[in-house]
């Protein structure tokens, strides 16, 4: 316990903590005022991610291996995991679709173009192992694709359209998840000298004790799932006050915030020049919500939410989407990095997060809207 | 005849042919049997696909490196194109347009992806040699941006639409002919050095006599268009019986069989630490169709069929071909492979064979029916 | 005086400076002559940007490096900014769209493919650095990502979108030049060693003095936007008369036309086996024209010509700029080059020309009309 206190007082990002019990009471007693309490929800969930970063880090340092690489790689996106989950239990499938879409433009545009940028303006050219680089970003567009499809092969509104894309959607998540335990096999055990560097993670920090690493686990888990409960129900009302579309919101908000600690860890390895941990985490990051997080809200829906949700995306999000998994390949290529490569993928970033904000409201769904297609056609 | 008899005596596949007098007395028998038809006859192109490409590669052995590697070049898809010039003259545009694209991306991502999945399980990391096979891809890539062209930028269905798309559709199949033969001109004469590696092919097999290769290479062309043409006639009513799209057929079932001795050659190359040749194979058969088949059927079709065929495909074939090439490309990249590459390549081919499976009828049409548009406008 | 008549003199390409006087007589006499107006002016294009090429590059040597980095950079495509303006004036914003997209298409498939056939008739494999390459393809493929996306995300025509998409299209445009700005600063300060190579350009032609090569620039400047207002007025009639479109017009001659000069030095550049000088004028240019010319084209849009203008260009033409640059990434890859890569190039660069060629008249439009749409609505 006492190692716990002691990193809230040594990491500043942590004193946000005071926002968790703020947010809840706040919750209870002016469950009215969206806008404060999105902001509120916002504050209170950056600290518990990195908090949870660190537990699951702990956990998988005392567990050896294979097993603390499962976990590393299992509840890696758990914030991500959690805000979706509440809003898939509240039926908002926009901000769910956007949320997926989001946190793999995010992890792969923004992370790595800031990673690159700040590790640019420490180092002249910055050179990363480029097989590795490649390979994960060759997992990580073939995972894209296959979450694609979907989408890209249905293109009319019909109910029987519908039920197609639902189908597919099912398949597709069934054969991503198996993938996902086929890598797990290949990054874990057959091949895993292959991804060395990336493991080594953020040594100076010492491990937790088990225990308390576990207790932390489970305890802010449960805080994020509350704290993301009060996000899901005031985001609508407060992103109309600050005049931002739930897709913005979705796609920018919900991915930076939930990634906030793993962008902490990929920055300071690229200011370190150890740019290879930061090209990990990111691209490692994007291929895990495509792979397993994205497949699984897909499965969770038939027991969760009004309707089982489809893999159905907005065609602005799939561009999207395809740009910045082609974009981290065009880019880990070459495995040298300087400051302006950095600045144009902020700049493409930028743009699609101009996108999503400038868009008027009628065209803004990111999901085509599938659910309320059959809803419709199964009156 | 002796060293066909041997050949057929120690090849099991080769067992096969006893289908082929069965196909074709049953088509006598019981023309009302569409499915036993259709199992029939694919049961019975599958070995004689294996013996044309014997029979080429011995005619190839004896006449010499340029024409030898000329014909290998020319009648290394015969069997697709035999079968496809079959529909063509059914007037099955759907089936021929199917089966084109499906004969890209099965090639590319299917052949492509067992040989790493089969050659990675025996060996740990397989390397080859990357400038041959981004070159490969780089020819594969272009070819199949051409062959999209019609179909991107034709997009309403006028009358004047359809014939613009007709008069594209022509003068890309010849740019696409005069690039295939310049391509063998590079690969063949002025440039032979760089793909000397993939050519030395299967040294295991003896060459036949040239007299008997010829005779066989001619009699087998035969059978397979009498086989073929059960094989067209059955396949609408067989597809249906068995739940299968025409799209489905023709996208995989028709490449997989036409395509099964080049796998088989493919496949060996991989267990035998040879990805080189596996990668050969695989891209440059699937070059072959976009550079070769594609537009030969194209100028064909205003000699046979019904009305003439143009390169207009459904949106869902063009993205498979486009993402099946630009796979190619980014995994051929790195010039390594290891198990895992494969696994994910062949589940974005599941993905795809799940969509055109799972797709409902009304969607179906691979071709956006140029030609029907065409027949209407003008009566 | 005496070194730029010594030039004329001395390069068959200036005797065509002949055309200039000629086409502005010709114009006041025969205004109606349209075909006769578009030969003429085309003819005298081709020599005013060679003259402004040389007179910048004198400019350039003579203010050392940074300055006339910037000055290279920024006057390079000089010819096709000065078109472009006159046909903003004149509200032709179809021939504006489509020659932004055009140049790019042009500079990156027909010059760079040319220069590899060129080059590689004269020498059997050309290698080139290709981790310039690399990060000049990529640089230029952000840019195009970026240009695209107006375009990609606004699908309807509605007033809102219209509204949307030109607000967007200056947010766009101001990131660009902040971006090309930065990237300037990348390559003429932190970084200059990486883009050596390309930037020691035509040893051979001695500069010019200082006066004189500004005075050229002044003078040449001025022609340039007399014959451009000539090209822009005759270019509608004279295209229906050649039986081209007005897309085929900007997207095809307008290219060729306006950068003859830079194609000049890329191609000899070849021949003499320096294929990194190629590929570093058509990937500069090409950038420059998605960076630069397009964003400063969106913003005088406001003071010049009636409507402002957005990024939203035609379906069509945003493929074609997205297969060109893509190619550039995957050709300059290898880092090799031979006669059949330069040839596939050019045969993609015929099949965009054929379809551009055959577009029947009321599918023609490059931009997808935003300005009508907005016009419209604010009846």
């Amino acid at each position: 316990m006492n190692a716990l206190l002691d990193e809230i007082r040594h990491t500043p990002l942590l004193w946000l903590l005071v926002f968790v019990p703020g947010v809840l009471v706040a919750a209870e007693l002016a469950h009215e005022a969206h806008t404060l309490l999105f902001v509120l929800s916002v504050l209170a969930i950056v600290p518990l991610a990195a908090l949870l970063s660190h537990a699951t880090e702990s956990v998988a340092a005392k567990t050896g291996d294979a097993v603390g690489g499962l976990l590393n790689a299992t509840l890696g996106n758990l914030t991500e995991l959690v805000i979706a989950l509440t809003a898939l239990q509240a039926g908002q499938y926009t901000l769910v679709k956007a949320s997926i879409a989001g946190a793999i433009v995010t992890n792969t545009l923004f992370m790595l173009g800031a990673s690159s940028l700040l590790g640019g303006l420490k180092h002249h050219v910055q050179e990363y192992n480029r097989v590795n680089a490649r390979l994960q970003a060759g997992l990580l567009f073939l995972a894209t694709i296959a979450l694609l499809i979907p989408s890209l092969v249905s293109q009319t509104d019909s109910a029987a359209a519908a039920e197609f894309t639902q189908n597919l959607s099912v398949g597709v998540a069934v054969l991503l998840i198996v993938a996902y335990g086929l890598g797990l096999l290949f990054s874990l055990k057959t091949h895993k000298e292959l991804f060395a560097s990336a493991e080594q993670g953020d040594e100076g920090e010492a491990p937790w004790p088990i225990g308390l690493a576990l207790a932390t686990l489970a305890g802010v888990t449960l805080l994020v799932a509350l704290v993301s409960e009060v996000f899901v129900e005031s985001v609508q009302k407060a992103a109309e006050a600050f005049g931002m579309s739930q897709a913005f919101v979705g796609f920018i908000v919900v991915a930076l915030v939930g990634g906030a600690a793993e962008m902490a860890s990929a920055f300071s390895g690229a200011r370190k020049n150890r740019l290879d941990l930061s090209v990990g985490i990111a691209l490692g990051s994007a291929a895990q919500i495509a792979l397993f997080v994205a497949p699984v809200l897909v499965i969770v829906s038939y027991f969760v939410g009004p309707t089982p949700m489809g893999l159905d995306f907005w065609p602005g999000a799939m561009v999207m989407m395809f740009f910045a998994t082609l974009t981290a390949s065009m880019v880990t290529n070459s495995g040298r990095s300087a400051w302006f490569v950095g600045v144009l993928m902020l700049m493409v970033y930028l743009v699609f997060a101009m996108a999503l904000y400038l868009m008027p409201p009628r065209e803004q769904p990111v999901g085509k809207g599938v659910e309320a297609t059959r809803t419709e056609a199964g009156k």
